[in-house]
């Protein structure tokens, strides 16, 4: 099967590295910077290009990795003289339609991409769906060479999917960088203190659902504790929002 | 060694598991409810009591995990009548002058509690700090047996400590608890798919800083894909809040 990369993000970086480790034929890497393009194409001992008229014509499978803005802004010009093959695109976020040509997919591994950080490819989960029962065989097969879990599923769930992955990932992950802040701006203990911790919060819910094992001041409803929290955030008034903010959706959540 | 127990929650319960473990000898439980302090007092192997009156006199060292709220209107209480004893409070965001006493102490594990979950207190960074030099090294006896890292730190500097911890435990914790929502309001994915992401999440952070590391439409300020997410929370204008206010925060953190 041959395979042409659109994108050299963290997604298609580490795409591209396990679907080559998997012996896929990957043959081009287009990226808007020529930069991009030849940092991931040598990785994958491929050509490069940074025009979309230079993108190779003939593959069987085109990936596209691209911001959804820059998608959606060239999905045209992406697609041109290559109408009849097949287009697959990765984002959580967008429906099947987006594609405009007729063989269209979706191969969505839900899991948070860095380019320097490897991640074991056969543990994320990942969501196809296809225009056809054959394109959807085609992409299983790829999926399922890649992952060890592999879901069917339409667009409309999955664009709730990618919703809670942002606040399962994403937003999460900002609750730890504020965390972080705190810790530079009062008394200097390292950050790495506070892994114990997270790993904790995460092993947890291995066992116990988050609603059920949440603990803390807005969980108790100690609002000895929150007032005084809130009042040592008055220099960062973003933070006392989100701050109270989330303590109210703890405390509503908790009692629905 | 001779310890009382006064409190029965999740981190007394854990702490007294790891006392005993550890060859302490603890000699009374109290609780406010008769039957959360026989239950801890069963595993303890001693004795319990519900009233502050009834609390052993003579005890070397008493460790006190109250809800703040209860701490303080009942520190007089816990205190009459044993002056002369070493009172230790477990919490990160009281000081160590809420304790009525001479022999003041403070111990706290920062992690998340819950009593049926077994936790490593090796692994828990354990902040102390008492009245007197004499005590401190009594606490920090105690902590060295108890966890492999253990820091001095004074009040001010923990209440920023447990706030931080507040924002990467609790709120992170809650971020997936609205993810889990999310699933089960939309397409009844399991919440079990989100683990490998959620897990890859937190061990990232143990080669890239959250600010560094974090992905996702707010970190690439795509408005696209934010403009939609904000309007699939219509119905949950909480949560739509919650979006706003993260994702703008992300931004910001990003480019200072």
């Amino acid at each position: 099967m041959n395979i042409v990369l659109i994108g050299a993000g963290n997604l298609a970086t580490n795409l591209g590295k396990s679907l080559k480790a998997n012996g896929f034929d990957v043959a081009q890497v287009y990226s808007r910077t020529e930069e991009s393009a030849s940092v991931l194409a040598k990785l994958l001992g491929c050509s490069y290009t940074n025009s979309f008229e230079n993108i190779a014509k003939g593959a069987d499978v085109y990936f596209v990795s691209l911001k959804d803005s820059a998608f959606a802004e060239n999905a045209k010009d992406i697609v041109k003289g290559r109408e009849e093959a097949m287009f697959v695109h990765t984002a959580g976020s967008m429906s099947l339609d987006t594609l405009p040509c007729k063989r269209r997919g979706v191969f969505y591994p839900m899991q948070t991409f860095s380019k320097n950080k490897e991640v074991d490819f056969k543990a994320i989960p990942t969501f196809i769906e296809a225009s056809s029962d054959s394109d959807l065989k085609l992409i299983e097969n790829v999926a399922k060479t890649l992952s060890n879990s592999v879901y069917v599923l339409g667009s409309e769930d999955r664009k709730y999917l990618h919703l809670s992955a942002v606040f399962c990932c994403n937003f999460a992950n900002h609750c730890f960088a504020l965390g972080e802040k705190l810790l530079k701006e009062h008394g200097g203990v390292p950050f790495e203190v506070m892994l114990p911790l997270i790993d904790e919060t995460a092993r947890k819910l291995h066992a116990i659902s988050p609603r059920d094992g949440q603990t803390g001041p807005a969980a108790r409803w100690d609002t000895n504790v929150m007032d005084k929290q809130m009042a040592m955030l008055d220099e960062n008034p973003d933070m006392k929002e989100i701050y109270a903010m989330m303590s109210k959706s703890i405390h509503e959540l908790s009692s629905f």
